[in-house]
C-alpha cells in the first residue's frame, strides 16, 4: 500500500492562508500524506479519518496556536508552554487530550536540543517542534508510508504517540555513543601522551554530558507519569510499550552516570599525569643541580686569584705537583657520592621508562602486573 | 478603562495617621489604586469591592501590624514571622486565609533578596516587603491598572496571589541569566588568558548561586504545598496555574545546579590549567638547568689557576695546541647530549604552543580533535 | 505581680534531704520560685499549682532521680536515659508523660553543648541538665517571674514545655551567627594574605559546625515527631508554636549546611591562592635563572685560562681589540632574547599585581570584571 | 540416579531444522539431557514432564525466536529484549511466565558479561544466552545430572528459575574477589614503591567496579520485585529461597561499593605519596642550592681579574698573608649558617628515612605509633 | 544466689558426643551453668526451665548444626546461613523462632569482627560464635549468675536475646572511642611536625572505620525491623527496650560518620600542609637563587681573561682605581634591589614561623585570630 501524496496548492481554496504543518490522515485502508493545508481543512480532515498526525516542523505563530488550539480543544496554558520554549519535560492530563513536552537532542558539533510539544487526543496527535528541520522522526514517517493494512486498522492515536516518544527517547542513544566513543579516544590520548589542553577537552565533553542529563531525568518522570498513572485514553497494550520506553530512558540515565563517572575519573587521571609528569622534571632538575653544583663551587675556590707567591697560606694545592688531580679527585668524590646516593634513594631508575608507556595501556598494565606477580 | 489614582491627601480626614501602604481596590468595573489611607479607610474599603491588595513596600510598625492583624483577622504567629524577617519561605493554612511566605532577588552587584509576606483570603490580598523599593511586582500593577472589564469580573484574590507568586518566581531568571553569562564570560578568559583571580572570581559566583539555591529550594515546597493540598480558597483554575509555577521553580532549580556544576566544573579547569602551567614553566626552568649547568662546570674547571708551570700534571689542555677547541667540544658535546635526550623524551615538543590557545576554544578543540582522528 | 522567693531553709524540715533543684510553682494567680525543696515537698506541692516546673541545673545522682521517678511516675529507661548523657536527641511518648531529650550549645573557646532532658506531663514539667551553670533557659525563668495573669491562667505544661524546647532552639542561632562571622573574616583574610596557617583555621570551624550539624539534625526530627504525631497532652494551639520552633530548626539546618558549603569553598579558595602562590614564586625564580644562567655560562668559557700565547687556537677574542665588547654583546643578545621570549609567552606581566590585591576583594573582583567588558 | 544422555542425531527425522538448545526434561523419575531437537519435539516433549528446561548457549536467529515464542505463548515485546541485548536486568509479569533478564559476569582480562534472558512459567524454564560458551550455569547442570529422586519430585519451575538466578548472582562474588585481591596488592605496591603508572592501574580496577555496579543495582531491584510482589507462578518456599537470593545482591552491592571507596582512597594515597615525594625532591634540590649558591658566589668574587698592582683598593685580601684562610671562614661560615637555619627549620630530619618504609606497611604504621606515644 | 557449675565430665553417660556448647538453664529459682552436654541431654534440659541460653563459642561443623536444627526446629536457610558466615546482618521472621545475625566488633591491631547468629523461640536462645574466645558477652553472663530471684522470674527468651544484641551493639563504643582518640592524636601530630607517612595513618584508620560502617547498617536495619514489626514472641517491654537499642546504633552510626568526615578533613588539612612546606621551600629556594645568582653572573664578567693590556676597551674598571669598589656596589646594588623588591612582594615575612606552632594548636589559632582583630 502507498500514500497518496496530495499536492497542496490544488487544495487551497479557502480564503485562510495555509499553515506549514505535515499533515498524515491515517485512515483504516491507506495513509495520505500532505502539506499546506488551511486549519479550516485540517479541522474537516479530522472527523473523516481514525486517526489525524499533524507536524509542524518549526516555529509556529500565535494567531495559528490559537486557532489550533480552537480546533483541537486546547487549554491556553498549554498553548503558552508551546509558544515559550525552554519547558522542563513534563506530561500533564486534561480531560480531552495528553500533553507532553519532552526534547529531541542531536550531536553537531556541540549537542543541539529542541523541544518537541506532543498533544494527543481520541483520534489526533498534534506535535509542535522549536526548530526547523533535523528531527529524528524520519523513520518513523517512512514507516506509516509504508505500513500494511492490518497495522493500520489496529493504529490508535496513544500508539501513534508513543512510537513518537519512543523514537524521541531512542534518539538519545547515538548521541551518548559518540560521546562514549570520544571519551575513549581520550582515555587512550592520555595514556599516549601529555597535552595540557586532554582537560579542556575532558571539560567540553563533561558540559553536553550534563546538557543531556538535565534533559534526560524530567523526560524519565515524565514517563513514569505517563505509564503509572491510571489515565484515559491510553491502551493497555500502549501502556506496555510506555513501560519499554520507560526502561530505555533508564538505560540511557544509566549510561549518562556512566560517562559522568568516566569524566571524573578522566579529569583524575589527567591530574595524575601532570603530576606525575611535574615529579620526573623536577626529579631531572634535581639530580643535575645536585650533581653539578658542589663541584662547580670546588672549581670556583681554585679558581679565585689567591697566588701562592703572595703569602705561603694561598691554596699551596696550586703549587704542589698533584695538586689538579688532587682537585679533580675531590670534585669526582662529590659527584660520584652524590650519584650514589640518589641511586640508593631509588632516583635515578625509571628516568628512562616514558617511552615504554606508548603500548596500549591495557596490554602494559597487565604486563606490568604479571611481573608483580613473579 | 483607567483607574482612578485618588489623592491620599484629601481622605486623611480620619484620627488615625494614613499608613504607607499601597492600596488596590478591584472592583468589577473599575480599579481604585490609592496610598496613604488610614486602617479605618482600608477596613471601610475591604467589604465594597471583590478584591482588596493592600501592599506594605516597606517595614512596617508593630502597631500598624497588629492593627492590620485585627483588621484581617490574622494569627499573631503569623504576624511575628513578617516582623522577623529572614524567616524560610512556606505556606501555612489558616482557616480563613493562607499565610505565604517568599523571597525575592534581585542582582546588584551581589544578590540582594527581601522577604515577601503575602496573607490571601476570601476578598483581600495582604503583602508586605522586607526593604523599600526596588520590587519586582510593577508589571503586574500596570497591568492591573490597564485591565479589561471582563478579566476584573473573573479576578479572585487567590487569582491576584498567584499573579504575585508567580511574578516572584519569574524574578530568579533574569538573575540565572545573568549568573549564567558571567560563567560563559569565565570560561572564554580561563581560556585565553592565565590569571590567579579566575579562582576569586568563581569563588564569588559560586556563593552568590548559593545564596538563590537555598531561596529557591523552599519556595519549591511551599509551591508544591499550595498547589498539592485541598485547601480552601484555591480554585481549581487556580491550582493549574500553580502547577505552572511549580515547574517554573523546578526549572529555577535546575538551572540553579548546572550552574553549580559549572562553577564546580570551571574551578577544577582552572586547577588543571594552573597546574599545566607549572608543569611548563617548571621544564623551562629544566631545559634551561640542564643545558647549561654542566659545561660551566667545565668552564669553571678550566679557569681554575692550575698552572703548567708549577706541575706538569696541572692541566696540560691549557699548553695542548688544541686544548681550547677540545673543552669547547666538550661542552657542546654535554649540551647537545643532554637537548638530544631531552626531545627523546618528548620534553621539547610544544613549547611554543602556548599562543594558540587563544582562539576561541571550541574551535580548537575541535581542530585538535580534528588533526587526532589523521 | 511579682513571685515570692520564699527561703529554702524555713521548709527543710522533712528528714530527707533537699534537692538542688530550682522549682517554679506556677498557679493561676502567682509564681512562687523557690529552690532546695526535699522530694517529698516537691510532691506535696505538685497538686496544688496548675504547672510545676522542676529543673536541676547539673547532674543529678541516681538516687535522687529514682525518687523523682517515683513521684512523677517515670519509666527506667527513661531515668536511664537522664543518667547516660550522650543520648541522641528525641521524643518519646508515654502514657502520661512525654520525654524530650535535647542538647543545648554555647559557643566558647569551642562549641559547649550539655544534654537537657525535659519530661512533661499533666500538670508539672521536669529539666535535667547535664552541666552546672551557663544555661540559655535565663530570659524564659525571667518572663515567668513578671508575667502577667491572664497569661498566667492560660498557661499549660505543654506550652511551657514549648517554650523551653523553642529556647534552646533559638540558642543556636548566636553561635551559628559567631561562625559565620569568624568564616567571612577568614575569607578576608584569604584575599588579603598568604598565610599557611588559614586552612588550620577553617579545619578548626569546619569541626565546630560538624559538631552542630550532629546536633541539631535529630532535633529537627524529634520537633518533627512531637508536632505532627496525633499526641495526648499537646493541645493545639502548642502544636501551632511547635510548627514555627520546626521551622527554625529547619533554618539552622539550612544555616549550617551553608556554613560546611563555605568551609569547603573556603578551602578550596586557600587551595587555588597556594597553588597560584605556588605558581608565582616559580615563575620569577624561573625568570631569573633563565636569563643570568646562560651569560654565566658565556662568562665562565672567557675565564678560563686558555691563554692565547700557548696556542693560537686559544680564544683569540681575549686579543681580538674588541673581543670584550664582543663577549658583552653576546651575553646580552643572549639575556634580550630569552627576556624576549618570555615577554611573548606572557610570562613577564602580572609579576607587580600582587599587592593591589589588598584592597576589599569584591570591589577588585567588579573593577577587574568592568575593564574586562571593555 | 543418572540422566539418559541421547544422541542427538537418532532423533532429528522432522523436517524442521534443529536448533542449538540444551534441553533438560526433569522427570519424577530420572533426567533426560539433550541437545540438537527440533523445536517441534520441544514442544511435544513439553506435556510429558513435569519441568523442561531449554538453554540457547548463544544468540539465536529471530524465526527460532518466533517459533518458541509461539510454543511457549510469549509477549513480542519480550522477545525483541531477548534480540537487543543490553538491555538493564529487570522482572517483567504476564499472565502465564514470568520474564527475567539480568547479566552474567565473569573476570577475563577484563570484565565480560553477557545477558541471560530467562522466563519460566506452569512447567517450563528457558534461557537465552547472549554469548557463545563460559556461562557459570554448569554447577547446577551437574547438580540436576546427579540429583536423587526425592529431589526431583518436589523441583518445580519456579525452584529451577530460583537456582538458575542464584547461580548468576553469585556469580559476582569470585570476581569481586579478584578485584579485591588486585587492589589490596596495588596497596602494597603503593607502599613499597614510586611508580606513576599506580594511578592508570587504579584506574583501570575502578572502571571494572563501575561495570559491575552498573550492572547488579538493576538486579537488586529485580529480585525485590519477584521476592516482595504477591506474585503467580512462585510458590513460598522459593520466595524464601529468593530473600536469601537478594541478601547476596545486597552483600555484592555492599562489597562494590567498599572496593570503590578502596579505589578513591587508594587514588588519594597515591597523590599523597607522589605530593609527599616532589615534596623531598625539591627539599633536596633546596638543600643543595642553598648551602652552596652563596659560597660560589663568594668565590667568583674572589676570582674577579682584580689585581692589587692595579690600584691599593682592589682586594687587599689577595695580597693579605690571612687572605685565603679568610674567604675560606666566610665560605664556610656561610655554609654553616645555612646548614644550621635549615637543621632548626627541620627541613635536614628525615631525608634518609625513605627505605625503611618498605616494611610491610601495618607493621611500619604500628611501630611508628607506638614510637609517638612514648 | 549463686549458679551451680555442674561439671561435664559428669554427667557425660550419654552414647552421643557431648557439644563445646556453653549452657544457661535460667530457673525460676536459680541458674544452671553447664558445657560438654549431649544435644540429648541439652533437649531434655529444654523443656525442664523456663528459658535455656545454649551458646556455641566457635564454628560448629554441619552434623551438630542439623542435630540442634531438629532439637529447635530450625529452618536450614537459616542453618546454612549460621554455616556460611558472612552474611550481612539481618532478621528472618519464623512462625516459631526469630533468627538474627550479627556481627561483633573488636579492635586488636586491626577491626577484628566475627558473625554472631542468634536464635530465639518460646524458651529457648540459641547463638552461634563464628571464631573462638574473645566475645563480648562476658558481663551478661556474670549478670546471670549473679541475678536475683525476682529479676529471675520476669526473664523471657526476648528480653535475654534482646540483651545479648544490646551488647553486641555496646560494643561498637569503646572501638569507636580508640579510633577517635586515635585521630585526634594524628590531627595533633599533623600540627606539630610534618611527616609523609601522616596519609598513609589516615588511610590506615579510614579502612577500619569504612568496615566499621558496613558493619553497623545492616544491625541498624535488623533492629530496625525486630522492633518496628509487629511481630509474636517479642514482648512490649522488651520492645521498649529495643526502641532503646536502635537508638544506640543511630549514635553508632553517626559517630561513624563523624569519624569519616573527620578522616577526609585531616587528609585536607594534611594535603594542604604539604602543600604550604612546597611553597615554603621553593621561596628559600627563590630567593636564595635570586638574591645570589645576578651578582654572581656579574663576578663571571670581571673573572673573564679580558686584559686591559691586549685592548684598551678590554675591562677599563680593571685598571681603573675605584674599579673594585665599583663592581662590588653593582653587586650589592643589585643584591639590595631584588631583597626589596622580594619584601615588597611579601616573600620574606614569616619565614621564621615555622617552630612556632608546634604549640597546641587551637590555642595558637586563637592567639592568631586575637591578634587579627587588634
Amino acid at each position: 500500500m502507498t500514500t497518496n501524496q496530495t499536492n497542496p496548492t490544488e487544495q487551497a481554496g479557502t480564503p485562510a492562508a495555509p499553515v506549514a504543518a505535515h499533515v498524515f490522515a491515517i485512515g483504516p485502508e491507506e495513509v495520505k500524506e500532505t502539506t499546506g493545508l488551511t486549519p479550516a481543512e485540517i479541522k474537516a480532515l479530522r472527523g473523516t479519518v481514525p486517526v489525524i498526525w499533524v507536524d509542524f516542523d518549526g516555529p509556529v505563530d500565535e494567531e495559528t496556536l490559537a486557532e489550533f488550539g480552537k480546533i483541537f480543544e486546547l487549554h491556553p496554558l498549554s498553548l503558552e508552554d508551546v509558544m515559550h520554549a525552554r519547558q522542563r519535560p513534563k506530561v500533564e492530563h486534561f480531560p480531552k487530550y495528553h500533553f507532553i513536552v519532552t526534547r529531541m537532542v542531536a550531536l553537531k558539533e556541540k549537542i543541539n536540543s529542541e523541544q518537541l510539544s506532543l498533544f494527543f487526543g481520541n483520534n489526533f496527535v498534534l506535535t509542535f517542534q522549536e526548530k526547523h528541520g533535523g528531527d529524528c522522526l524520519e523513520p518513523l514517517r517512512e514507516g506509516l508510508r509504508h505500513m500494511g493494512i492490518e497495522s493500520l486498522r489496529s493504529l490508535t492515536a496513544d500508539y501513534l504517540a508513543y512510537s513518537i516518544v519512543d523514537m524521541v527517547v531512542d534518539g538519545f542513544f547515538p548521541v551518548l555513543k559518540t560521546l562514549g566513543d570520544r571519551l575513549n579516544d581520550l582515555e587512550e590520548e592520555i595514556f599516549r601522551r601529555h597535552d595540557q589542553h586532554h582537560a579542556a577537552r575532558i571539560h567540553a565533553i563533561k558540559r553536553d554530558i550534563w546538557a543531556l542529563r538535565q534533559t534526560i531525568w524530567p523526560v524519565r518522570d515524565a514517563l513514569a507519569n505517563l505509564q503509572r498513572e491510571n489515565i484515559n485514553l491510553v491502551q493497555t497494550e500502549t501502556r506496555l510499550h510506555l513501560r519499554d520506553c520507560y526502561d530505555h530512558a533508564l538505560r540511557i540515565i544509566e549510561l549518562v552516570e556512566s560517562h559522568q563517572t568516566m569524566c571524573s575519573d578522566l579529569m583524575e587521571l589527567q591530574m595524575s599525569r601532570e603530576n606525575s609528569r611535574m615529579n620526573e622534571i623536577l626529579r631531572v632538575l634535581t639530580i643535575i643541580s645536585t650533581i653539578f653544583i658542589p663541584p662547580t663551587f670546588v672549581a670556583g675556590i681554585y679558581g679565585m686569584n689567591f697566588h701562592g707567591d703572595r703569602s705561603p697560606l694561598n691554596m699551596p694545592e696550586l703549587d704542589w705537583q698533584y695538586g689538579y688531580p688532587f682537585a679533580l679527585c675531590i670534585m669526582a668524590l662529590m659527584m660520584g657520592g652524590l650519584v650514589a646516593w640518589m641511586w640508593w634513594k631509588g632516583w635515578l631508575s625509571g628516568i628512562r621508562s616514558n617511552r615504554r608507556f606508548t603500548k596500549p595501556f591495557r596490554q602494559e598494565i597487565k604486563d606490568r602486573e604479571d611481573r608483580l606477580k613473579k
